[in-house]
């Protein structure tokens, strides 16, 4: 999506190749919303630690971080011996497969990227497939949230008030984005629509990145703590819910997303404000049967009893906010039931997320 | 309640007078959780600074010190001209009124405070009179908190985990507080139970001076994110919710309290998790009829874009932590109907909301 840098705005994606110098560049998401930064790694050891370190984030971005971290260490294999370029790229592998150990998309992506190296015959060929693969992953990404987009727009009518909660916007993709996807199409159709931003506390994410995409979109928004979301549906100030999702059972069709998802999911059904959930195919989990079994990652007490952000002069500090003497319980992400879904946007178009497993040949599933 | 200082629990109120020194003595709630101090105002401007400035706050609170505050002024004149004597403390009185315009409780401390003193025929009567009905005010707060605590305490069984929003604790009042005094009773009568405050974005006085507060006391306690309730009443982790009340409609058993209240109770009923309101009588409004017609303070954005705290030299300093070209919405109160609420705690007893109307002669309303 675009950046305005210096008056003039650019055409970004969060992450893309730069062959010329075997280089993965990325947007440094840590920086954001204050600083505006491309950072450009010089190994697959840096390419990981950019993952582990949080400078990319998000499901589709760290998926084709991987991808592209994969083929940039194929590409640095010096000689032709199949051998050695074999043991090479499964170190290379394990590497960002360990940069984030608990995320699945990282995985998946250089599955694919993998798959389609055995086709080549000698390491040359290998190194080019590895990156036309980890290319076609990345434009699949954009592509896919492209489709989301021209589903989702439907649903936005002018003059529509939309809540949306944590950034599944483009900054965690490729580009475009999932949750913000369906307003970056609408926009385009020329519809006039106001987005309420969740802080999303305790990271934040919806106060700096995705009232910074927005901004730079010039789509009309205002942030919210997460507490005032109830009050404004009581008062009629918000007509359509759409957020993303870590993982979706195509089982049963329920969601797995941020801290606060189901709070917002629970408060739409009670004023009968449509909830809607925008997904890759990738976070469909078809095996898992009951949400509930999901173990929910319990994350550091610290981003609870403290915020991120920038002083006076600018200068990226972490303050305590709460009683030193006080801990925290900081679960990270919730399960939203499918009865509280309105309806699931997916590439492939937008289903009730009960025909999930009936219509799963439609969503790529193949027995 | 008490404060642990150099290893020694200490006993104080959150508003007290010093007749020696004519002086008001607050806890400055400004620098919790991360300093303990006590003010003590030289006059009555001094007084209604401390209003202004929300050194202290919280509904009984500021209304225990406006009525010192006018028994201060009074005692601070010199003569016996009861003209100017009256002229003098009607200029004390709008001193103090306006220091918080929009507050209820200074008022109707000050009122009770200046009907005392018609009683007497001096000066000096009219300021001893003015001193004893503010002293009598601060300790019927107490009283009040007190009743709060022991008909709430009963709610509380041994192994409970209690979900708690803002801070209607102690600091709140002259001491007890309202939401906590069941806590604090329950703890009393060797009852053992767990409480999660919620962090109460955008202000934090959940992790601020709640957590404080039962930190001090060794109530066991651990702070969330305002996201994270749901997902603890979805996993049982949840069994009592009790908060306090900024406004609570005689008529109809609506209750105004910060932002995110509502929130919790509609999260609350759909887990059949009891909800419960801890209010003192003074909150009670017996004229509005709808609690949608109540005008719901719109506050500062810079709230909600960034966080007070301390850096790591323990220094207070105030972060953003929102993009810094987005806006905020920030609505500081909410409104919970009656049929969200289980009881209402006050210290004539436990009420179902719909009731109230109907009992209300033992509420101490008077046709």
């Amino acid at each position: 999506m675009n950046v305005t840098i210096r008056g003039r705005p650019q055409h970004f994606r969060t992450v893309t190749f730069d062959r010329a110098h075997n280089s993965v560049r990325l947007i440094e998401q840590q920086l954001l919303p204050h600083e505006f930064k491309i950072v450009a790694t010089k190994n697959f050891r840096e390419t990981a630690r950019a993952i582990t370190d949080m400078i990319v984030r998000g499901a589709g971005a760290i998926g084709a971080t991987a991808a592209y971290g994969l083929a940039q260490g194929a590409l640095a294999f010096r000689g032709n011996n199949l051998k050695k370029f074999s043991a090479h790229v499964e170190n290379v592998y394990r590497v960002l497969k360990n940069a984030r150990p608990t995320a699945v998309d990282p995985v998946n992506a250089m599955y694919v990227v993998r798959r389609q190296m055995t086709r080549g015959k000698t390491v040359e060929e290998k190194q080019s497939l590895a990156l036309a693969a980890a290319e076609e992953f990345a434009s699949e990404d954009v592509r896919h949230c492209e489709e989301i987009g021209r589903h989702g727009a439907k649903l936005i009518r002018d003059g529509m008030k939309i809540l949306t909660h944590c950034n599944a916007g483009w900054l965690a993709f490729v580009d475009v984005g999932t949750a913000t996807a369906p307003m970056y199409a609408a926009q385009k159709l020329g519809k006039k629509f106001h987005v309420f931003c969740d802080e999303t506390r305790p990271r934040s994410q919806g106060a700096t990145l995705t009232a910074w995409e927005l901004a730079q979109q010039k789509i009309s928004h205002q942030i919210i703590a997460d507490n005032a979301a109830g009050h404004l549906m009581q008062r009629g100030e918000i007509d359509l819910v759409i957020v993303g999702s870590d993982r979706t059972l195509g089982r049963t069709g329920e969601v797995t997303n941020k801290i606060g998802t189901y709070t917002k999911a629970v408060l739409a059904a009670r004023h009968k404000i449509p909830f809607y959930v925008a997904i890759p195919l990738s976070t469909i989990d078809w095996k898992l049967k009951n949400g509930l079994e999901i173990p929910i990652e319990e994350r550091s007490e610290s981003e609870v009893l403290g915020a991120w952000g920038v002083d006076s002069r600018n200068k990226r500090k972490f303050i305590r906010v709460a009683n030193p003497t006080s801990g925290a319980c900081n679960p990270g992400f919730d399960v939203t039931p499918a009865e509280l879904i309105t309806g699931i946007i997916t590439p492939r178009g937008i289903f009730k997320p009960k025909e999930f497993w009936r219509r799963r040949s439609e969503l790529g599933f193949s027995d």
